[in-house]
């Protein structure tokens, strides 16, 4: 059995993000699965089978993959940014454990990619230059009261912070709840970054002190960044700067 | 003047992950700054100048790149890793916001990287599938107390856990300290990942449960990543995998 599975991540957007090694595995891949928008970036040619699937079936995604690679296909699970942030890795993974015996002894990779709050810092400067925390602000796969929790304990721990899926048509309210929990834990006035589309031609980032954001800042296609009680703003001609200093005073 | 500065992310190590990004600048740079580790790994050529200095000059380093680069020179500071994660970036921003006032109108780009983290997830399945903090354990830059709140309150968050830097012949008891206050603070026999040398030919990855951990399993070489309360370890004939399910129970 010459099959093998690929979980790799496509970066943010810009192909000048995606990295060598995932090109390579995409070079050599008989099929590729993943949701519309992702495989959508995969350029068609013979003898590579393009399946793109809906939001929300992960796991009927996973296991189709796996399927496929158990076979002898040699099949790539693409994400966007790193498969392993909020993306696919941990779906596919959870299939195997649950699924055929079979499935643990196949050939499967994990490739990383860069992730969308690294794209998003860049973008800025290096809001997360100190130590930091990422959270996915979506409550369809844990309680919104979990969700508050860490947003005040990573405040207490005067992390900076990176949101995920901050908001979404079906959890419109979501956000709002987040800033204003955030709001009474922060107790200051730290910039938000808002990254939309961040590497694409349409690329906008705003930056906004913390108690003038509103919850239609973001949507779906942005991550949401948040300073530490720290974090430095350089004002200048161009575009600000903002980083977290490295160094805290001791 | 049409010098530029770019701060990029080579990577963990493995030239495969260095993105077409980053090779784009290099290609165009007239100068190289960084640690001497990290610019041996560019080739050199005609008409390009490496500058290779020694670790814990990063203020002066930082200035040395941007004279250069308002000297009309096109300079790349390299990291390894990503660049706003514990490295270069929030360094070279400190320099612009203390520094020449000209500084600031330079053209400085961050240009984004696969950090250490994500690539000894990767290694190892998704370990940070689900919301995660990433620590430097160096104290050199805040109090050791600060450290040990934060190890605190991210096991309180049940965060997934990054952890750079983890020890050095400098610092050799920092780690075990921070073992001790993890293991108090998570009471349980989660994993805990060391990635050595990760995505190197050496590259090797142990999995240890948190009770077992001692403090020699880390160096300067190893990202350590430790799961949450909920990850899981799916046994097969070879490595095993790791992951963090996505969702919690509701």
């Amino acid at each position: 059995m010459s099959g093998w599975l690929a979980i790799v991540g496509l970066g943010p957007g810009d192909d000048a993000l995606v990295t060598p090694e995932v090109d390579g595995v995409l070079a050599e891949a008989t099929d590729v699965v993943g949701y519309i928008p992702y495989v959508a970036r995969i350029a068609p040619r013979d003898g590579l089978t393009l399946h793109a699937s809906d939001n929300r079936v992960e796991i009927d995604r996973s296991r189709h993959a796996l399927e496929m690679a158990s076979q002898g296909r040699r099949v790539v699970v693409v994400s966007s940014g790193d498969p392993g942030v909020f993306a696919m890795a941990a779906a596919v993974l959870e299939a195997v454990e649950h699924g055929d015996a079979a499935w643990r002894d196949l050939d499967i990779r994990v490739l990383p990619g860069i992730t969308a709050m690294l794209a998003a810092a860049a973008a800025c400067g290096a809001p997360l230059g100190h130590d930091f925390c990422a959270i996915n602000l979506s409550d369809n796969m844990k309680p919104w009261a979990l969700i508050e929790k860490r947003l005040r304990l990573a405040a207490e721990a005067d992390f900076a912070m990176a949101f995920y899926n901050p908001r979404s048509k079906s959890r419109p309210e979501g956000f709002g709840k987040a800033v204003k929990a955030l709001q009474e834990a922060c107790g200051d006035d730290r910039p938000m970054i808002f990254a939309r589309n961040v590497s694409r031609p349409d690329q906008s980032i705003r930056i906004v002190p913390l108690s003038q954001v509103t919850e239609d800042m973001a949507d779906m296609r942005t991550v949401v960044l948040l300073g530490s009680s720290r974090t430095r703003i350089i004002a200048r001609d161009g575009a600000p700067l903002v980083y977290t200093p490295r160094s805290v005073d001791q």
